[in-house]
């Protein structure tokens, strides 16, 4: 019905490689759907974007941190008389801004003082002050690019004391993340190190479950090894002391709940924000979004068993979690939630270690996540180590100066994370998946069939997704989908509406028309709708990118051409 | 500081006239507060205003009548010879689309079954079929227009039997509104019967509490007449029994709790919309909102000491509203609220009997009013009559046929109300209160200050207002208020912020400016915000318009002009 021709300005390298063996059943099979509603050259594209994702990625990855050297270059001092040696204590000794900022690298030591107020990843850089760097770069590979070493050279202050650095290189400078999990070569890769990747839109709205190996991954460090006989959850902060469950005792001593949630990363659909400015982030499209069957413990059967009661309410505001993903320091992912959202009967959160039915992937979390149904995906924790009960919320990195919003006209020099709550609900959300930005439809096909995902955070239902071919002008009401079942189609309970809703809309080819711009909006139960433009919610973190979804089409008049 | 002249266009008649025993001593100081604070040019404004606005606000209740009746007028047939005489018992037999559809009006009889359709006021016109229209035109003012008169003569069949219209004379067609309460003449009136009327919006973000006086007020019907001492609450549908209480006993079994909390119409800033294209319904500005103190017992401890438990919450799922305001036919006003929000601890749902600290007066719901914060107001019940605890929505009008949203492509002709949810909690509103749309501001002042509301249903707390004064190129973020008290400025607990944020902000004049747009939009907790255009939310009965609000306003360069 409708031909996908956008890939013949592509150069197909060869067809998509799957690995059936890697691949969970439920994968297999959406991969077969894929392949017998696509056409070959849809699959040449996918074979072709297998092939060059790597190299894009990196680009990708490097753009933010180019431009961000690139322009305080300037500010280094050229150096060329001999440098002197220093030992490696007195390096030790400038470890703050007031008593300089020194590190080494590769036996040469490095007055970067002047550099971290500019550093594009932030407070992040003091962690390496006094030492040697290395061990940093090797957990965020961005740096392992060649004007990073230029910038660096220019900050040259001497030559590490010899034997000083015959010590350091017994530090076993191994890759951390050599024992991250193999991925489904379809994924679209964002980053390697840490992996982040999305799948090809288009096969979002073709399963109302995202198969497990598509399902978008977001992680923040190398995914850690956990042995599930040695694994402990640790609960902590309430009277009664710390409670510590085997996984064993997590699926044992409390009842088994399964929801259908979705989890968007905040960064979803940045790219379409760069495109007004250009902001710091991973330059995810429209796929960090998936939905997944979650099966595991209620937080809120583990906190009241661990002694949470009305005493507690009194005091406690928030819970903690920790992850076992950690820094090369040894502090550990983390992130928080709002007390009544982790005990609420009607909360949902759970301590899922069942993903789609199966036990939960590495990459997802094995063997424990929290899923907090609703809420933004960086506080749905993987890896979970430790729930904390407490009066503040997190006091990571993450909770506290990375996912917040800020008006349009905050920039990197006025931003001020403490005026800002942490992102907890998310806004509503849509997106067109099918046809593709680009795509040409062929007129005698007389239709054109849209098809899309719509989501609201904060339990609050998709009640309806509101479509225009016409670049807004008019407007058609899609139908939604619940389930993949024609006959399953049941609303969920107000306010627990956790998963999305599919859509699709099969409307007539405007008679005129040679190029179509469609738009897709949702309403949610609250009747909260997205805005129409990006430019007004543009943030200086690029997060909670949900203006309407705008694609091109073509429509070719031409009935022979392949 | 800034100059308001617009008022130069106006012609002035005469000065605001305030009763000041009418008013209650915080509406008083407020009204202190507008004149201090404005000059003799506005205060002549409101003078004016309260001069013209009868005969304006009946032009636009009527506007919609006269084109849905103009353009039907043409059905109708002409008629000359000598017409039959028909008996009260014949009249009575036609009460239905098949066998037609009759009704009286001073002596005359009309088929009116053509019109039924075309009906501007929907099927409400069906409760006059085979009886006297006169008492429905009492209670829907909007009738007593001429030309209404004229489409009706056009549909006459025949005379009434005289001693049929001798019976029908001792019926008293007395003014159902005549014991309506004296209300404040700064308001703007939009319909006089049944009253609704906004309050001047420049005075709103005066007081973070809106004096009860300049309160929006919305009714359906005519407010009725309740003696406190005989009034009884009936609450139904438990499986103790019906429960009866008297004011006396709410007040005293029941703890008292007392919420800040904003109700908004769902119609508030419709005339916004009306603008992209013209829908049915009061041509509401944006001052139907407003935030008060309420008073009263917990929906919640009311329920529970009626049976509500366990067992009824496995069946119940709504809570329904009978109001004491009665349309002719004897049915009440009515709405309902989902169970979860009525018996939920954190819900704040109140049986309110004060509001500001006052006995609730007449206009507001006297004696007891519920309060359903951070939901649309047609369900804050006034007049409270009964509590039904069921398994279904209400069945009123209000619940089924009216107050719902739908797509932009959604006609009168195309609509059905089944397709969509009744509007519960509101999505996230704000409005520039100060300068008015067309005022003139002196360059010399060099500063603009820019106030108003914003406000998001659901307890979602609004975090931010952006503001534009350059058509929405550039936007900084307001300082927001949550007192009139700068030292009391506390958050409410997460998903409790019933109340809205007063906002202001100083900017300097643009200096080459000749006229700005000024623009604001809010942003709550959930980081939803408004959309920034109406067409695309435009929806038949103009609702839930809560797009970017702009304000133009003029900057004169001459000094000297008064």
């Amino acid at each position: 019905m409708l031909l996908l021709r956008r890939c013949h300005r592509l150069n197909p390298i060869g067809p998509l490689s799957i690995d059936r063996n890697q691949v969970a059943p439920v994968v297999a099979s959406c991969a077969v759907r894929l392949c017998s509603s696509s056409n070959d050259q849809r699959f040449h594209q996918y074979g072709f974007s297998a092939s060059w994702r790597h190299v894009l990625a990196g680009l990708l990855a490097g753009t933010g941190a180019v431009l961000a050297y690139g322009l305080h270059r300037h500010k280094a001092i050229e150096k060329s008389s001999p440098l002197p040696i220093i030992s490696q204590e007195e390096v030790t000794r400038h470890r703050s801004l007031k008593d300089g900022v020194w590190v080494t690298y590769q036996g040469g030591v490095y007055d970067i003082t002047e550099f971290v107020s500019i550093h594009p990843g932030g407070e992040k850089i003091m962690m390496a002050a006094g030492g040697a760097i290395e061990p940093f770069w090797s957990l965020y590979a961005v740096h392992n690019q060649e004007h990073v070493l230029e910038i660096l050279s220019e900050y040259k202050i001497g030559e590490l004391k010899a034997e000083d650095l015959k010590k350091q290189s017994t530090f076993k400078s191994s890759d951390p993340y050599s024992s991250d999990p193999e991925r489904h070569p379809a994924l679209r890769t964002n980053s390697l190190k840490p992996f982040n990747a999305e799948p090809p839109p288009e096969i979002l709205a073709d399963s109302y479950i995202t198969p497990t190996a598509f399902f978008f991954k977001r992680n923040h460090l190398p995914v850690p090894q956990v042995d599930p006989d040695l694994y402990r959850l640790h609960v902590e902060g309430l009277p009664r002391g710390v409670l510590t469950l085997s996984l064993e005792e997590l699926k044992t001593r409390f009842p088994k709940h399964t929801i259908t949630a979705t989890l968007q990363c905040a960064g979803n659909r940045r790219s379409e924000m760069n495109k007004t400015r250009q902001v710091k982030g991973l330059n995810w499209g429209f796929g960090a979004i998936g939905n997944a069957t979650w099966s595991g413990a209620k937080l809120r059967d583990v906190l009241l068993a661990a002694g949470y009661g009305p005493d507690v309410a009194q005091w406690a505001r928030h819970v903690q979690f920790e992850g076992l993903d950690k820094e090369i320091t040894g502090s550990a992912y983390g992130a928080s939630i709002p007390i009544n959202k982790a005990v609420s009967e009607e909360g949902d959160v759970l301590l899922a270690y069942e993903m789609n039915g199966k036990d939960i992937p590495a990459d997802h979390g094995f063997p424990i996540r929290v899923v907090v149904p609703g809420v933004v995906g960086t506080r749905n924790v993987k890896w979970l180590g430790k729930i904390v009960v407490s009066a503040q919320e997190s006091n990571s990195h993450w909770q506290q100066k990375d996912y917040k919003g800020f008006a349009p006209g905050i920039d990197w020099d006025t931003v001020d994370y403490k005026s800002a709550p942490a992102i907890q609900e998310l806004p509503v959300q849509s997106a067109i998946t099918t046809p593709a930005e680009g795509s040409v439809i062929d007129r005698s096909e007389e239709m054109l069939t849209v098809k899309g995902y719509a989501w609201s955070g904060g339990g609050r239902e998709v009640i309806r997704v509101d479509v225009s071919v016409d670049g807004g002008k008019t407007w058609k009401e899609a139908k939604l989908k619940s389930s993949d079942k024609e006959e399953d189609q049941t609303s969920p309970p107000l306010g627990r509406a956790w998963a999305w809703k599919l859509w699709e809309i099969t409307v007539p080819l405007p008679p005129e028309a040679q190029e179509l711009e469609l738009i897709c909006k949702a309403v949610d139960n609250s009747y909260n709708t997205q805005p129409d433009t990006f430019g007004p919610i543009w943030n200086v973190r690029g997060l909670l990118s949900n203006a309407w979804h705008r694609v091109k089409v073509k429509i070719s008049e031409d009935d022979d051409e392949e």
